[in-house]
């Protein structure tokens, strides 16, 4: 029931979406991107898509709110044109740091972000390197997550003498994370304790 | 269950809800918006609001996407806030004129938009003078469609003479909004039977 | 996971069923469909239709409650008895122009009954020449929509000399599909503008 | 916000929403129901019914399609003039007998009903006797079940001399039931075990 | 889209889906059930199961509860793995006797299990001889009830003479079943009218 | 709509549940927990629940799966006797650290638990001190998570003198809730970094 894979990209990266293609040895699937004078959008599929396994390229980028209706609109473009099945790829994941709710009355948007790309008709997630690892469990359908440690470490190895270096958590929350890279690359690790206060995005080391 | 009105502005259209809020005599639930160098957003609620009657007024404005996704985040704070009914008033419905699949493989985003404003947990949608009335059957919610012509028409009559006027369609499409209009105000209608070509935007009338 | 194409009809037009199955070159899946003393039907697919792709053929047609219901029964007899993807054939579709609210409190009933059939177990819907575009809009599962004009006017033009031929929308709301037909044919339109008033059903024209 | 109780009947039993209204103290809600020439049918409430206790009354009478038709269209115009809660009151439930797979690949159509019932907009479903009493698990929104064999049972005591009768089941799957009014009346049962062949209604006791 | 059959085995009864994986010829796929000290449980599924038709085989036994968490554990496990289909394989369905409310107030259990499987996210069930017939009324999914009597029967005429003998209801509830094997073995039937009373779990014959 | 409140407790912890009545000054709703022989259970509601505002209190304890599956039940119970709203009270969550997929093709338990309870009919949840904040976002129900930290720190401060005390954090993933401890009660913090490997839930410190 599933046909071949059609790869699309959003307007959000369209040089990864073609260094993907041309690893598979593809083109990407035609799409048109409209914008009227009133800000709305067009997104058309031009290629038949029905039955095709479909990838939909859109990592969160500038500008991120148009980025993601975007996406929103060409899920249901793709869904109503009977595709077989529907991968949105967000290496990026929207609004992955809006993970908890660490002040009152606030939305966790990661979630909110999760159930919307659902609802548009999204059969898959395929995403990397979530803010915590909690965040998979926001989904209800399949979510892949791609880790990029193996081949940072790698590229990190071949390039640098690694001797003498001390891996470095700027954050308490990181330490976890840095830990991974830790023991991959076999260095020691220090942590930074600091407190955030305020909106103003600065923090405090102590 | 439900307690008192609350009125919460999004970024969209302050002075609206402040007419608004102006006329049922209270205050403006206060809100903070915030944006991250990410452009990343937060929407945090500033004052209880369990159980409480809640209208969050958000029509669509430029910046369309960010309003869309700010007016999504606030319904879905104010539902883990625990608000005991969430009306979404949306005096122009985001994407109200993608009603319609009128190219192969596009969205019907009207629909979409719906589907999404239900899915961040609304209960009920105000709205006025849809592009078309069928818009009214993408709600499953209930929604009301309020109707601005009785104020416009008691607007034309008072400030100025219509004897002589005759009301114009400027397209087949709107002559039946029109003809509502002549009908209120008793007059004759002229209909441009034009049509549309290309994506300029651009109608030839002949 | 999808297997062989399954036609079944309904028993509102088995005529059409049969002609639709003589192009296909194949026989109608057999179906049992008995009505007992006190009004009820009970459906019964009497072959084996595990993984199938079923189209149910099934235009509104009288008795267009006993056809609903009869359409809802036997999609879900379907899916429980394990089709693999079942499509309802509703050329007619049911209740297509109870498309908007005219009058208040009434049900947009051309959406319910897309909720209905999708309720029932409906992966996908096909159909003609709704009422309206917008109706496309109620559907959440892919509704493929089939146009008629291109053979209406091939046999028009090739059953009569259309010189001096005008093409005529007995209503306002008609002179758009009105349109379509006279680009197709290039022939001139003229549009009656009339208003509908009370439930009799008689419009008077001015 | 659930406001004033509101009866509302459907055109299947007009004098059993009558009784009721009558035991209530109140008059029915005034609702207009059409039938146009394509038999479509058109139901309108006539009395402002937002936030009300709104009870449909439709028993499954003949016509039972048109009846189904009707009281999902009558849920579904309530749900959107903001009715604040929904009954539907059916004391006999439509398909109720249909609560079984008896045969291979029919619909178990009492399941179906019931989630058309809750699709349309109904939060509470009040019923009588129903067939079997798995039925009631049928149901996701609540469901009350009355009983009448206490009213039945007080009756029959008052209006005859009940010494030397014996209850009759004429049917083993009747003997639960018979069961039930054999302990209330304090009287013997008998039952006859027969076996139902074919689709003639007609069953043969041995 | 759905690939080689996997079989799972919970930890209900393995001997049961070692068996079953004897007829198919294969090897039950490889998963660990931990059980931490604070009684949580892990279920790992250790092969790769994309796009596999999955079938978990996990009947009702001691302990229950932990045998269905661990049922629907398993599932969700599946379903994140991107399993192409998962069948519940249930002979005994959890609480399948809960099938009705014969005291106010109780949780008619059997459909909430099924509920609950279906959240987790089976595809279809398998099931066995259904306490009584609705309850297969109670999935939304295609539920297949497999019936052991023909086997059952088949064993009963090759292992003893059946002359004289009478088949034997334990009570009235039983009678329709014990019918269904009368008629196959062509056997007379007795049937022991009982009153249950109480919590106690005892009936009493009259 | 809603009425007074009920409070409900299960077999988890009937302490916890008499001592929160003696606080609001009631009694507790009173309900039956049978076990049968085949360790099915049954819960009933002994009390009228119609419209009423009931808790259900049940932290995760020993038996768990039965605990849960109790839960469930209870809640379920609930729904089909019209309670008017029901909170899940879940002081301990069950599976609270099954947050996240830290083995391949496993499933997130605290995720599965958030969409049973909300599947089986629950409208909030009322739990303490998430393992992981980002549990809050696996719910779609409304979720209050209350802190145990002020009662805890105020107690600490009153039963013994903190001068030359210092927090531990036996663990980095336990490091920030250790800080917030620290700032509440000003005082230092030390932070042990080990690593976790194997089943046998023993970590080693480094």
């Amino acid at each position: 029931m599933i046909g071949a894979i059609k790869v699309i990209s959003g307007t959000a990266h369209p040089e990864l979406a073609e260094a993907i293609c041309k690893c598979l040895g593809g083109d990407l699937c035609r799409t048109t991107v409209l914008r009227f004078s009133n800000e709305n959008m067009l997104v058309q599929i031009n290629e038949n898509v029905r039955e095709a396994d479909v990838f939909v390229i859109q990592p969160s980028c500038p500008p991120v709110s148009d980025g993601i209706i975007e996406l929103l609109m060409t899920i249901d473009a793709l869904k109503h044109a009977s595709a077989g099945r529907i991968t949105a790829v967000l290496p990026y994941f929207p609004y992955a740091r809006s993970d908890k709710k660490d002040r009152p009355r606030i939305s966790i948007t990661a979630r909110l972000m999760a159930d919307l790309v659902q609802t548009a008709g999204a059969d898959r997630i395929l995403t990397m390197n979530l803010h915590s690892p909690q965040v998979q469990g926001f989904f209800r359908i399949p979510a892949d997550q791609l880790q990029a440690a193996p081949i940072l470490c790698d590229y990190l190895r071949q390039s640098r003498d690694l001797t003498n270096y001390v891996l470095f958590a700027g954050d308490v929350g990181e330490s976890k994370d840095v830990g991974h890279y830790a023991a991959r690359l076999d260095l020691p690790i220090a942590i930074v304790y600091k407190r955030r206060s305020g909106d103003d995005e600065v923090a405090r080391a102590r």
